[in-house]
């Protein structure tokens, strides 16, 4: 399959990566055409890796990864232009964290309403999947670094975009346990488990570190 | 120790219990001090259980649980009476679930506050403890319900009523995984904890859940 990756930072590159590595074809896009850090992945990558700008890499990708920071993917995604997410999976993956009080931050949306859901109302042809917000770059596509079964969570309005992105976390990415929390609007719940995520960060003293749910 | 139960829910009868058991006194307290549920508590219960009003109940414990809902806590708790809680540690119990657009409820406070941090700042003199509020009462007094090791969550500002709570939820209760998440401030992380924990509930069915946390 053909990937688009919205943003190059950590989460983008190491979800990119990880799908070059399973064999698919990966194009990470950002706000200009000639992003170095995208040049420099695309260079270790190998040669199913490429860079363009969001429009390139949202009109190449089969499915898209919105791997911007949560306060920038409107504009990212706005950028990469409506018509080439068209009838596409697109997988949000951003947080929307508000550092403007200090850390560890809030959330600028919250309880009644999500960033996913934001995306979904801004782009209503596209078929908006949330998952992998609630762990580290290194564990989305590495699950395995903690040991034991620990958990992932999806939802989204439409049920064949779950079901391919169920498949590829399970079989591709590695994770033996994920819950379909129901619609989109269950991204209220997930983006809201930041707040947990970041206390623990800080009482562990390590972001390698996930919940199993226990049932 | 005595013990003070606020609310006659089965929140406020189930940890009332527990505490019976351990061999504690535990006043159950509501609105009035002839309240049937708390009547029929007590006779389950055994001699060491008795019921009153807030306020009675308020000045019989030495530590005080907030165990009333979380749009009633602040009138229960006024009720009680700042005077019967100062220097206390209060265990609060409760979330701030608004039912008021149907199921799943969302919260009437978030990301910035918390109901916790609202008790602290209307009742300055108590020491707030939040903790238990992220699972169903049932596992709050028996977590060894669920199979394997699975995590309990305690915030507040005051280190020595924290630590009073921690022994509590290890020594009595049997949770073996308590993580202290720092300043009350964290009531934030578990409040909203619960906008994953209802959809976890709807998910797999069952109310007998909780996380482990894996690092």
């Amino acid at each position: 399959l053909r990937y688009g990756i919205l943003g190059t930072g950590m989460v983008g590159r190491t979800i990119g990566g990880k799908l070059v590595a399973l064999g698919h074809d990966v194009m990470l896009g950002s706000r200009t055409a000639d992003n170095p850090t995208a040049g420099e992945w695309m260079a270790a990558a190998g040669d199913r890796a490429s860079r363009g700008t969001y429009a390139e890499a949202a009109a190449f990708g089969e499915i898209v990864f919105n791997c911007t920071k949560g306060d920038a993917s409107l504009d990212a995604l706005r950028a990469a232009g409506a018509d080439h997410l068209a009838g596409k999976v697109l997988v949000d993956v951003a947080n929307p964290l508000d550092f403007s009080r200090g850390m560890p931050p809030s959330l600028f949306v919250g309880n009644t309403d999500s960033l996913g859901e934001t995306i979904q109302r801004a782009f209503p042809r596209a078929r908006v999947v949330k998952t992998l917000n609630t762990v580290n770059a290194d564990l989305m596509v590495d699950p395995g670094r903690l040991a034991g079964t620990h958990t992932m969570f999806v939802c989204g309005d439409d049920a064949d975009a779950k079901a391919t992105i169920t498949a590829l976390l399970r079989d591709g990415f590695g994770w033996p346990d994920v819950i379909d929390l129901g619609d989109l609007a269950a991204a209220r719940a997930t983006e809201a488990y930041l707040h947990l995520w970041l206390r623990l960060w800080r009482s562990l003293g390590t972001l390698s570190l996930n919940v199993a749910v226990i049932r």
